[in-house]
């Protein structure tokens, strides 16, 4: 379903929760109930209520735990639900939603909860759910069908239950992917046209969201997350110039001093794998395609070359490019013996894994995520995540980078529940910069930052409103 | 005339020429006619012709080597000469322009007459004219009318004569800050409406133009280079990353090693320095009123902080926030004894400096560009440049940085003269993306870079053309 | 036992393994016979062989693939065995060695014996040993005595074995920690007599050696390995640049951009901590003693301040002092919600924690190696490791640094074995600067880095030899 | 006379006072004058002294000024006056001193003589006397004997003036090239046996001491100022960080951006030279033939090769050797066109220039210290400061930089002259590491620095006395 942008998007929560379950699995796994589906347990929360589907209602006290050290770092979220406590601004909302059930969402759920809405949930990724915060959801009273290991069945009936209820119908969606949306749209086409708003913040779902418009069948506004300036900065640039790091160290306890490092493209993603890596003491080459992005490169200290150039001599290989085939078996059977290949990009596509399951190599794995790869001559090239995005697959995404993406889809839903009529059409459109910036502002506490006030003589000689926005609508 | 947007802007060619002349004054000063007007003065070059005014023809051999030692850095512009050998794009082209006159752009007009134009040209500044290199122009059959120190009378009687020619009418116009387009369009609107195109550079120059669209009085395309990416990028990020550290160390000498600098305005000027002086080991504090700036900030490693909150501790206070009084008089009176002060912003309006200007308070010229404000108490404000920019006044602007613009303004000359019909209606246009593109493009070489070419599968994975554009329009 | 100094140091090997064990548990563990203790079981290696003690000799074939993809970042090592191919510097040898027995140290070993050496192996920790190591090794016919999990009559027992052998008798010594050489020296004193050179690693096992040579009974030439120069330089200042990122990383998920972080302390692991932090974005302060210290840290862009004036600020707490009650619990009851505390330096004395274990504070352990304590007001600090080394707990060492310590102490085992009588004194000695040059210049390669050669023109200028040493002996 | 060490050292002092008189010389110069030698001139100042031979004492005021602003970064200096006003640690003291004359060693001397001390002065450089600051000492009272630009003749007048004079006796010397204690030595045998102390702080006179000190002459205990830590680390990593940016830009105007540079060595030169290279964006290469360095430079992020594998390609070559023809003709026929090649180390040595001084090869001064070395083929390479020491001939050296070695030097007098007997033999001595770290000390304030104190307990711990010295005398 939902997939990644460039860089570590929505979906990459996945990471985090199957980190943690691996972290957490001793604590709550209880196998014997392993095998029976939730689909047909009956189960209770302490209150009675059975308005949900989970794997194990008891695992609530320990997602509890997750969530609240994952209020920690959204201190955003909590403040919206501080400065909400009189009025609220989703009151009469009935919002139904899919997207991965982690701890950090769950603080967004509950934070529309607290700002007056209803909500149901499902999951948007058949393996990202974390099974304890569901359960803390449910038991807190949120009508979730989600848990971890779904089937495609189990996948849309989740869905199904979500918008399917009796005496409740949905005014808001919230979706990561675009798979609610499409359901909504085709099975319940009398609901779809009365809701109010869509909040999507997937490159995919959005994508789908434009098609629909372009064919003139999108009868509700919807907001785009995806393009918000806060989200693109974060989830970008600054996200992989940690994980980048974190990643190729849980994998391979490789050292970064003195390592000759290709990063194929220097977009968002390549800057920060590129700044990240050349503090450490990397000597980093970039190869590129666009002479912008390539001067770029050459202003910040980096060799643009070709990859031929140097794939005989480099020890790691990295691509941030959202093309296909930019590492290619010829790339491959020309590495020197340990080189590391992995993928910061936007899809599975960037390595031809598939030129490497031939018969005449050997294939070892030798830890979780991390393939060696053997020539006839014992070369071994050391392949991460088998393709897929690195960070994904083996770092985490800081709960800070995602208190501010949903920070953003909270101030989006609000603001479609409550826009005047007329202000919104029947549209995609990007978050206004006002609240791109009211985002960023609800997150500089975190840093004890101060910002400065203009004085209205100084808002007037720039011709600005004094509480922003400040920039154009077109920056980015 | 022409005004510097944030960052370094066209007019520091002024800077540039200055120091050179400094340098070089005493060869080729002839003190016994520095008294009488160019005007007045019958000169010829060797080749017999007077189609020009500069201040001595004799100093043409010195001005040709100052143009040689440019074209070493300007190779963008070599190569366009090479390529364009054959095919002349701008052959019947009849340019006047008005721009700084400097080696630099002695190289542009040049190149623009190996590609078929005629060119007449005058100075868009009154200081700003290196004498040798308008007489090295003048030598080479340029006619140039320009010198060092024209009055307000000889600067419209120079762009005057480069309009008002019996038998040659210009048809386009490459400007810089605007004032020829405004003679032009004033004195000989029948010269006005035959023109082609207008190029214009200047923030100055580009918001007369808009306005003038805005009233309908715009009968000409004309093209906007100041907003593109390259200049963009060059002029403020990496341009200023530069001369922040080269003006503070002409002025103060100072040592950047554990100074605490606070800098006003986190856009791309202030980006640019703050990476160099934390680089340089001083210790960095930002003031923003921007949130989504002030976050960039946090996550580069800045301490984001209200003027008032450091001023008495910092060493260093420097503005760049294009607003005005950023810097007032109480910021001055709390600061410690020998702060050093100064504008990397877009104008004089940074630092408040008129407040200075008080009876209590004694000004000391210590050194060229520097002041020390001393307070009754004793307390020096060492203020550089009087609060003007100090990239223009202070440092020098690499040659390479202005080869990029030029390189824009021959290619949008060129785009203009030969668009078919229809292309370009009466309006401001910004550069085409692939321009963009094309511009960097010919600066790689400079840097050794090898751009990948894109195979036929994956631009159409990419839904791109192999050649670019490869970035969306709206990118910057 | 043996204790590691400020930096990595050499116990550090624990951590290394103890995280490929958790890697790698699920393919080898039979836990039918983890209830036998080695001592009593029979077991013998594919060649009939039974001079070993080890866990279980079927994990040999596990254990081999490990210690082969240590070979790969350990070429220096490798290198050394072809080199030596023909006249084998080690002949006649009999080295009994005690250390962490992990994939590294198995390099090192049968790199002693491929240069001729007999050698016989414990351990140095009771459990740091990697179970399938040891088994690889004693396939392949060393005498190794060791498991995980040993208990202190196991310990020595071991250690005893090692030595006691009818018909062999050690006449070189390596050992981490000093309890080898203390056993023989109490043990067998006439073999001790005998020994011809101790090589020793460990800040503990030096400081014996310096107490022995004082009191005039270290009658056998030692070589002290810890103090060279490359072990030094990659143990403090580059692997922790690296380890702290990792460490913080691995265990709290942190976002080093933006957080402010407080190091006690600017030696060379201070110095390697605070690079990568402010690489990445992080706000360092410093706190230090010694005014030279501290005079770098301002140089290189950190504030110095003391503990008190930042502690109700910052997200990071790191000690790198090598001092005791750096952090008490007067500065840990300052500390804001969330803090991070963890310790870097040399012992886990830097950080009081004894003060957290009183009945007012909560601990609760959220994941392995971290802890919450908690507040009477729900305040949080987050502890790590208890106080103990972060880079030992809770990240791993590049190979490629323990490579440099295992050829250090290779080399020093043949120059101590093959010293003409004399040159070695009954006294503890620090390895030769050509020697330390030499094991550089085999690290070389991995980098493909060149040197360069001295011409006998610029060697006779600067009064070198052609081949080093190029540094005076007091250069570190 | 005095040659500077690696780095940028005392002689360093020439081109502060060669910049400043530049940039004043306007107000001063009296032309007039300037044909008669000082020596033959009647000059007395306000208070009717004539015991001085300076250049012009009208010029004091204006010297005055210099010394002031000097003041202001040399704290340290100004708060041992003030320590000392009570007691006066050099009451008594007749200190000779022969060091470049300039408004820092203005500050020093009149630190001096504010604790107690008498002095008589003389340049150590014909041309680096800074006339307005000798006017200004003369004007106070100090006996100073010095002008830019004296013969040879000259200068051994103004060092004999200094030492032999009626009714006064020298007692110290503070010297910087070893010519006055040479002097002394040779011409009054019977002072020279009275000194209680010598201070040397270059290279050279260090060098001549210890000389002496080998043959058994030096009767008289002496200081070695130059080998103290703080003066290594600033005067060459840090002072170099700053300068080389500096000098490179002073005068070629180039952009770091992008740019290829070679840097051939690193030690604490090279590697201050890289680390500010590689922060403004430049790709940096090393050569190295130790294989010690070539190592960190690895783990620093830089590729070392062998001259020759980069040479074709880079843009400048910055030599950091300290070795001599490390740039050899060869070398320098196969730099591309405009190639830089500058010098950071020792001496002239290190670029062959000489090899450039034949028929075939042009030579074109384009600028004051910038040569263009032209080849047939019209190549030019970029010469600069004809292989002299750049941050000497073209950068200046923070006033910061000079306060640490000056107040090293009157701690070396005080401590010389107050001594008790015995504790100082007729030997070289290097500074006690606690007096390194008092210098420290008092450098710190002007960061605002704040240094921990050692509990008790601690300080037992550590075994350190708490008010230091805190390092090990071998430490630097």
């Amino acid at each position: 379903q939902g997939t990644a942008p460039c860089g570590v998007g929505a979906i990459q929560v996945f990471l985090s929760s199957f980190l943690s379950f691996l972290a957490l699995a001793a604590s709550y796994t209880d196998s014997s109930d392993d095998e029976v589906s939730p689909r047909e347990k009956q189960q209770t929360n302490s209150k009675g209520s059975s308005n949900f589907c989970v794997k194990n209602i008891k695992q609530a006290e320990f997602g509890r735990r997750e969530i609240e050290i994952a209020e920690q770092d959204m201190s955003a979220l909590i403040s919206l639900r501080k400065r909400a406590q009189g009025e609220k601004p989703l009151a009469g909302a009935k919002i139904v939603g899919c997207t991965h059930i982690t701890a950090q969402t769950a603080v967004l759920i509950e934070t529309l909860c607290a700002l007056g809405a209803q909500c149901r949930w499902s999951a948007c990724n058949i393996y990202s759910t974390q099974n304890e915060v569901a359960a803390a959801l449910a038991e807190a009273g949120v009508a979730v069908f989600a848990w971890k290991g779904e089937s495609e069945d189990d996948f849309w009936w989740c869905i199904d239950r979500c918008v399917n209820m009796d005496g409740w119908q949905a005014n808001m969606i919230l979706d990561d992917g675009g798979d609610l949306t499409h359901w909504v749209y085709k099975k319940y086409p009398n609901v779809f046209k009365k809701i109010r708003g869509i909040v999507e913040e997937s490159v995919t779902g959005v994508h789908r969201l434009y098609q629909l418009s372009k064919a003139g069948k999108l009868c509700v506004p919807a907001m785009n997350v995806n393009d918000s300036v806060t989200k693109q900065k974060f989830d970008n640039l600054y996200c992989c110039r940690e994980s980048i790091l974190d990643g190729l160290k849980r994998t391979t306890d490789v050292m970064f001093g003195g390592k000759q490092v290709v990063v194929c493209g220097y977009g968002e993603v390549g800057k920060g794998c590129c700044a990240a890596l050349k503090a450490l003491g990397a000597i980093v080459y970039i190869t590129e395609i666009d002479p912008i992005c390539a001067l770029q490169a050459c202003m910040d200290g980096f060799r643009v070359v070709k990859l031929n150039e140097v794939i005989r001599q480099v020890d790691v290989v990295i691509t941030c490019t959202g093309n296909k085939n930019v590492v290619t078996r010829e790339h491959l059977d020309r590495m020197k013996n340990s080189c590391i290949v992995c993928n910061m990009g936007h899809s599975n596509t960037e390595i031809d894994v598939t030129s490497l399951r031939t018969p005449e190599l050997t294939w070892e794995r030798v830890r979780s995520q991390v393939d060696h790869v053997i020539w006839p001559d014992g070369k071994r090239v050391v392949l991460l995540a088998e393709g897929r995005l690195l960070n994904l697959s083996c770092s985490t995404v800081p709960t800070f980078v995602l208190s501010i993406t949903a920070t953003t889809q909270a101030l989006a839903l609000i603001e479609l529940y409550n826009a005047p009529e007329g202000r919104y059409k029947q549209d995609v459109y990007l978050l206004p910069k006002k609240m791109d910036e009211y985002v960023a502002s609800l997150h500089l506490p975190s840093f004890d930052a101060h910002l400065t006030e203009l004085t209205d003589d100084q808002a007037k000689y720039l011709g600005l409103n004094k509480n922003g926005p400040f920039k154009p609508n077109y920056y980015r």
